[in-house]
């Protein structure tokens, strides 16, 4: 490797950060029940600590994803205190996700709901969501609705998308300069026959209509079997439309399993589509990448930084793909040369540049390690482990 | 449509009946939440008390299968309490569900756990179901695991199925004379990489190893996307291998909506099979019918209503298939006098036939509006309102 | 069933006309091979000649979708000739198909292609097609493309789609007045990695770059598992953007059954969204209806009556829809209700109205059985026998 | 690595060894058509030519898998003929594969139809093959039957069933001593509502029933979406069932795509069940690994090359795995550190591993630089390109 390209990937992992869920330290499960850990967090103040775990051994994940129901149980009073609370960690607050999902009110949909009472009571959850956002100093408002139906028939779909229409273009209004609306789409779960914004089509025509800055996420769980998800990245990205990523991976469903886990080649096409982008536009890409994983049996923590150090991997395998050689294939249509030279930098081992990196930036060499070996497990697991005990639920 | 068919449509309704599942009439709901009824009901009185209605209004759910952990909180002690209960109520004890997946010790399995202690534990709570089963004069022990694991590499496949083969053979010895293992399989949720019974294939082998009185159970919901269920179905009768079902309907992945509700013609489909067997062999098929279904949205008892109706319906169709003749037409490879031959059965409005049925049994015409005149749900919905409304819990 | 609906169904179903495809006459098959049929159509003078007859039998298919490479080897001077052909057989040419992925210059691609002469070869002969659909005055260009690639990174995909965008909004600029351009997506097949217009959000992306003239054209064979179509069919109504079906079914891929062989219930639901988006709005969707379906070994002409039936029965029963009761039901979210009252029109028994319709318009009250009796299925098998058994071919 | 690593995994790659199919040097395509190589071969010995050429670069494919129709047009009397060409290019006759879904006969089924002369002519056909492999000394009979129906109710799939045992148990007679019969299944295409033989399960209840030299045979292609196939390797295993594979890889139906193009780490991981296999019991596991790919825009020899190699690597790091370490993590449930033990030996570069092992045996350490140096490509270009150019066929 030349002392550019090092350079070059150097400056790359510098700007790369992905954002932790502050719901990722917390216990959950699925339908069936939780299998509860001694070490989860349950404050905000105590998932900010963990957080702050993995940054310090990483050192690229200095912001932190909030629910507002449940980092802000008090609303937007508690803004400041939670601010002030992140810095103290190290971490700051990163992209703010309301929920319009958990109150009973939300039975048959929230903005999507037929009932123009429910329909304004999310509005103005959404729109305190953005007053939080302001207060954090935020600038991301992530949206992700868990609107739909159970049944055919039961529910007017395109009276339903009206409905959203309106109610994002009321709360584009409430943004700030750079602030943006990120939108997230899902095919299913929890509502199972139709999920209003079902696909990135649908969140991308939602988007538009409500103003300039609303942008498409993309939850890597959230699509059909069998969809080549980095052909939609292309899309959105050359829509100008691509806001952001949660990251996990999945066999059947939305399994939220840690990224890379099942289909790594995939997450780094992912990547290399974006750097592709870069270097055929010479821009840098405005997207948020941010976890979303549901760790039901691995350390909460540990979980965590197997996935920031897995999606730093791939991402510098996607930064050394030789885009000069590859675009020359692809216009000769050299098939067989332009897989092996995209293969080729997928099965490059990228462990020498990422510890020389580690080393240059002080960060331990095996984050992992240095995490299990500093003991903070141990302490927490003390601390928490009586409350987590108590938080034991049945499904029934 | 001759007298000589309608007897035969009335003979094979008398015989027909759906097992009601316990816990069809409690809050459920998603990883994400509940949404509580009123009307739900929580303790094993309320619950018989629940389904008694439904077969009121039905004639054909006499059964209620119970859930060992959550109707027997006090194991095989309570058993003679709930078997009287239930014929209070004009019903009967049907499949016994043990529990095997909620305790945290469960965690990583149980019969196919790696700790020997916990097969042990797991073992004992399914012999002590078989014994409940006795004492409650059921006959099957409905088996579902969600045994697996979450991520490549984590767990042994093999080595699980091992212990899988040795845990149930040992169970099979504690069956009564005419009693059965009912097998449940299911290809994801709540493990996301592996299942340790995956699919009817390996539920099969499993049945056949652990011993003669085991068969298989398929739950509709427990298949990939595309895959042809009548099929397993044939085989399975074909194998003298199919015990039971429990009936659902869904999208995309195991969203136990009512039957019928997204693909009714499967539904119908499947009928046809069993009704092919009987019609070839002369014998009638030894299947237990069930339920298992999420009431999230519906209301319970109107949705297990909704649902028996509407497997009589599917079932009566089914039954009126022209059997000579669409024999004849498979022989001669006819496709579409075939094809049309079955459509035409399904399409046929069997609502005279059943509406007879049900006047010349002394039933309400019309199961559904029978129930809500009875003004059974407005009273429960008063006694357990206050109760349900202390039920909400939060996803994170 | 009030006289007033009587009257409003007769209507519909004089107004509702389903398009065969030239191509659905001849012979076809898999990649393993084509089981011959003896009465199969080979000249473009055969296909019109067979539809004719389903026309003949039905009241309901008076235009043939045609093959520009197929239907017109000698490119536009055919045109008046094969119009005349039309008149002459009682039908009229319908949707006219471009062809730009058979010829060998295609293998990487038509308007995809990283070849600008290949590119230019391909707009061409789309251009001609225009032409040809203004000789035969037909009202639409057809636009399927089998672009895509088969391995990641061996093609650009954003490349791709800007030459897409070029092409398509140079092609509109040919289109008549009141011509319009239907873009079918498809998510894989022929290409299997990515496909240039894999989605309806692509499709309608491409079209709206292109003009106002261009819309989204929904081939029921073209999702993925799962993927509930009836919501890209409401959502494209809301946009403006539907512009017409190829009506087939399918279990796994894109199989080309004969509609509503698999999964009734969904061609049911997918005709009540559009007969919902007119009832609330009081318009005439404007939509053309094509069956594409692929006869490998039910009998051609049968096989398109049956369809041609299946799809009149399940469009009547959807314009049985009680719209006032289930808009009710669906704003106060009443979900059994709402369901049943969808059901109850779905089994509805339908074949006394199309009867009558049938009498009142000198159809022939069973056209499957009229068409047998014809005599026509044995003068052609004996009229094309011969060439027909010379048209084997070999897989490999 | 250790000295000791480095013998096994030279002892492990001297023994690995992939069959090549002759059918994959052909012209092949889609049911829309086929893109002609002038490369392309046509007789036996023009695939024979090419497949030594594989093996000459990576001296692993060794023997060839051949097609009887295509390969044998005047049967049995060829085999010695073709026997000895083989010997000529240095390569030997691996698998015979029968075909009874080709000729006009089997339109509605093999050994499945309801017409039992044409069933008998299929088991004539596979005697045939029997006696062809013994002619051969060929040890495996590949068996994919294209059977199975299109629509719901044409066919009596229990019936077809039973028609397929008789078959298999009488043709399982024929075999010699050593030899195997090696059971495919697949879950559709070319049959679309039902395919006889749809999954593992089925092929192992067959394989058992005809007798102890049949078994299963895996094609990675034929799959539900989301199916787990490791999973159902390591059943086989388990089984005492595995008979071979069938490589290929694909994203949405079964699209013989080259082997590790869509998802690597899947056919790592099924090494990885072998390799485990292989480490507990001590033994050589008795698998045919055959490539079954449709090279339909790649060149052809070097899609093989590229797939071979591939192949190796792949095994090669599921070689590398620490199969003591794992089993310590999987024994105590310790996820993370089980599933990195699992990723650390899928990222490992092995490279210097195989150049070392190709440099020992004498073979090109570049295998597809080689072969393009050898002008072999340009010379059979030269001499193949007319008749090639003649093969252009058209879909309708």
């Amino acid at each position: 490797m030349t002392p550019q390209q090092y350079e070059q990937v150097f400056d790359a992992l510098d700007s790369f950060e992905i954002e932790l869920p502050s719901w990722g330290f917390a216990n959950t499960g699925t339908r069936f029940g939780k299998f509860i850990q001694a070490a989860a967090a349950t404050t905000i103040e105590e998932k900010l600590s963990d957080a702050s775990q993995v940054h310090a051994v990483t050192g690229c994940s200095p912001s932190v994803a909030v629910h507002v129901l449940w980092d802000f149980p008090n609303g937007l009073a508690q803004a400041p205190q939670v601010k002030q609370l992140a810095r103290r960690y190290g971490v700051r607050i990163g992209s703010i996700n309301p929920n319009v999902f958990q109150d009973q009110i939300y039975k048959f949909g929230s903005l999507g709901n037929p009932d123009a009472e429910i329909r304004q009571a999310a509005l103005e959850h959404l729109i305190e969501s953005v007053h939080i956002s302001q207060a954090t100093a935020s600038r991301d408002i992530s949206l992700w609705f868990a609107d739909g139906s159970n049944y055919p028939g039961t529910q007017n779909i395109r009276k339903r998308r009206q409905w959203f229409l309106e109610g994002l273009s009321q709360l584009h209004q409430h943004l700030g300069e750079n602030q943006r609306l990120l939108l997230e789409y899902k095919p299913f779960e929890p509502a199972f026959y139709h999920t209003d914004i079902a696909d990135w089509g649908m969140a991308l025509l939602l988007a538009r209509h409500a103003g300039p800055q609303a942008k498409v996420l993309v939850d890597l769980g959230h699509h059909y079997p069998s969809q080549n998800i980095e052909q939609v990245v292309a899309w959105l990205l050359a829509e100008g439309m691509l806001g952001g990523f949660h990251f996990n991976d999945r066999r059947y469903a939305d399994d939220d399993l840690t990224l890379g886990s099942i289909d790594p080649y995939q997450l780094f096409r992912i990547f290399h589509e974006i750097c592709t982008w870069e270097w055929e536009t010479g821009e840098r890409a405005d997207i948020a990448y941010m976890i979303d994983q549901s760790h039901n049996l691995k350390g909460k923590i540990e979980a965590m930084i197997q996935s920031v150090v897995r999606a730093q991997e791939l991402y510098v395998k996607a930064l050394l793909v030789d885009h000069e050689k590859l675009a020359k294939h692809q216009q000769s249509c050299e098939l067989v040369d332009a897989e092996e030279c995209l293969q080729r930098a997928f099965y490059r081992d990228v462990s020498p540049i990422l510890e020389e990196w580690r080393r240059s930036r002080r960060l331990p060499l095996d984050p992992l390690q240095a995490f299990r070996q500093s003991g903070y497990l141990e302490r927490v697991s003390r601390e928490r482990a009586e409350r987590n005990r108590d938080a034991v639920t049945s499904y029934a």
